[in-house]
C-alpha cells in the first residue's frame, strides 16, 4: 500500500442495508454488491451473521454468499459476526475475512451485544485463534471509539489498549468506528497520530458516520494522521439500530470523489459508483444517495467534477 | 484573536436569503438578523445593495439597517456591495464595514457581474480609497478562488496576487471563496498555508459551500493552516444565483457546534444559534437547517453534545 493507495470497504450492504426500513431480497442484495465492484470498490462488507430476529434484514447471508460464488465474484468480500456462532455460520458460508466488534465502553457493550467489553475481547480472542487455523482473516472493529451515546466521551487510553492488544494477537486490521457520528476531526488527528506512531497505518482504519457534517472532515483528518483505510456505505445508506441517534456511514460517493480531487489512488470510477448508488436508492427507496451525485450528474460536472 | 477564537460572519442574511424563493419581509430580516445576533455570532452580513430588478430578495436593505440602528443595535454588520453606487448608498444607510467581490476568474466576473477582472479590481480600489476617508471598512472577498464553473480550477497564483494586491491596499479583511463549493481540502491547506506564512491569518478569512459535503472538511483544512476567519449561514441557507451548482453555504449551526467541540473561543451559544435557525427554517420554508440541530434536538443531546 502506498501513501497515496486508500483503500474504501463499503459497508453499505451490511451496515447500510441492516438500517433500513424495507428488507430487499437476497437477489437485490446481490445485484448491488456486483454494482459497488464493477465500479472498482475493493473490498465490500455483504452481510453479517447475527439473530434474523434481531436483524432481519441481515437473513440469508450465506445464500448472499452462494450467489456470489455461483457468479465467479472475486472481489474480497467481508462478514460481521457477533460471535463464535456467527463465526461458525460465516465460516460455512464460505467467507474469508470476518469483522468482529470489539467495545470501547460497557453501555454500548450492553446495548449492542448484551456483553461486557471484557466478554467481547475474549470472544475475539476466541475467533482470533480459529481464524488463524482456517485461514481466515479477522477485521476488528472499535464501537464508540471516540464517543457513546450511554457513556459520553471515549478515553484515548481505552481504545489505544484495544488496538495494541489485537494488532498484537494478529489482527488483520483493526478499524476504529465513530458508531454514531460523534467524532470531531481534533479527536480523530490526536487519537489516529498516537496509534500510527504506535503502529503504522497499515493495519489501522477508520469507520465515520455523517451525522452531523463532520464526516468528510473527520475522513481526513485520519488521512492527515496517514490512516490509508475507510469504510464507507454506498448512497450514504447506514445508521445503528441499537445506537439512537446515529445516521448513515460516510457516503461512499462523497469519500470517493472527495479522495479522486485530493490525488488519492482509491481504483474507484465514480461514474460507475453513481449507478451502484442509483441502484442502492432505488432498491432502498430511503438511501440519501450522497452529496457527489447530484454534483456530478448536473450541469457543472464537465468543468470542473 | 488568540490562536483558539474564531470570527464566525454570518452571511445567510444576505448569501442565504438571496437565493431562497420566498422573500422575506424587511420586518422578517431584522428578525433573524436579531436573533442571530443573540446567539453571540459576532459579526452578520445583513444584505447588499445590488439591482432590485436583479436580486428582489435585497431590496430596501437600508430599511434592515435604519430598523436595527433605531432598536440599538450594536452587533458589526456588513452589506455586500457591487460598485460605487452600492458603495454610496451603504454609506448612505450608515454601514461600517462593506464587502466587495473580486474574481479570481473572467468567466465568472462577466457572468456575476458582467465586468473584467481588471475593472472590479480598479472599483475596489477607488472604494478602498474612499472607504479610508469615510472610516469604512472593506473585505475584498475572492469569489471562486478555489475553482470556476465556467473556466475551471483556478491557479492558485491567480488568487495570491489578489490577496497580495489588496491587502496592501488597506483592505481591512481578504475572505477566499469557494463559491460554488468545489474545493477539496488538500488545495485549501496548500492555498491557505502559503498564504498565512506570507500575510498572517489576522486578514485572512474563508467561505465555503456545503454542496458536496466537504464543507466542514474545508473548514477544517483551512483551520489547521490557522484561519481563525469563516462565512457562514444560519441554516445552511445559501447558494449562488449565478452560480449553477452552488448549494447552500456551510451551516453555522454546523460549523459553530465543531468549532466548539474542537476547543475554539467562537463566543457563540448553540442552543439560542439553534433558535435563530429554526426562525430561518420558518421564514424560508426551505432552509435545508444544518445538521447540528437534529443532535442537539435529538436524544443524545444530554450524553455527548
Amino acid at each position: 500500500m502506498t501513501e497515496r493507495r486508500v483503500v474504501i470497504t463499503d459497508v453499505g450492504p451490511r451496515d447500510g442495508l441492516q438500517n433500513q426500513q424495507k428488507i430487499l431480497s437476497v437477489e437485490e442484495r446481490i445485484a448491488l454488491v456486483k454494482a459497488i465492484a464493477a465500479a472498482g470498490v475493493p473490498q465490500i462488507e455483504i452481510g453479517s451473521f447475527v439473530s434474523p430476529k434481531a436483524v432481519p434484514a441481515m437473513a440469508a447471508t450465506e445464500e448472499v454468499f452462494a450467489g456470489l460464488a455461483n457468479a465467479g465474484f472475486t472481489t474480497p468480500t467481508l462478514a460481521l459476526i457477533p460471535n463464535m456462532k456467527g463465526y461458525e455460520l460465516a465460516r460455512a458460508a464460505g467467507a474469508k475475512t470476518v469483522t468482529m466488534v470489539l467495545y470501547a465502553s460497557e453501555g454500548m457493550a450492553q446495548e449492542n451485544a448484551a456483553m461486557s467489553m471484557a466478554e467481547a475481547e475474549a470472544i475475539t480472542l476466541d475467533i482470533l485463534a480459529l481464524a488463524k487455523q482456517d485461514n481466515v482473516d479477522v477485521i476488528a472493529t472499535i464501537a464508540v471509539a471516540f464517543t457513546c451515546p450511554f457513556d459520553g466521551p471515549t478515553e484515548p487510553f481505552i481504545v489505544t489498549r484495544l488496538v495494541n492488544k489485537f494488532l498484537q494477537a494478529g489482527a488483520d486490521q483493526v478499524v476504529l468506528a465513530d458508531t454514531i457520528g460523534a467524532a470531531h476531526p481534533q479527536q480523530v488527528r490526536d487519537l489516529c497520530t498516537t496509534l500510527v506512531n504506535s503502529h503504522g497505518a497499515e493495519r489501522l482504519g477508520c469507520h465515520f458516520h455523517d451525522t452531523r457534517a463532520m464526516g468528510l472532515a473527520n475522513v481526513y483528518a485520519a488521512l492527515e494522521s496517514g490512516i490509508r483505510r475507510f469504510d464507507s456505505s454506498i448512497a450514504g445508506l447506514g445508521g445503528c439500530p441499537f445506537a439512537p441517534g446515529a445516521s448513515g456511514n460516510v457516503a461512499t460517493d462523497d469519500i470517493a470523489m472527495m479522495l479522486q480531487q485530493m490525488g488519492f489512488d482509491t481504483g474507484i470510477d465514480l461514474k460507475k459508483l453513481m449507478q451502484a448508488s442509483d441502484l442502492a436508492q432505488k432498491f432502498t427507496g430511503s438511501a440519501p444517495g450522497g452529496r457527489a451525485k447530484a454534483w456530478l450528474q448536473g450541469s457543472l460536472a464537465k468543468q470542473v467534477s
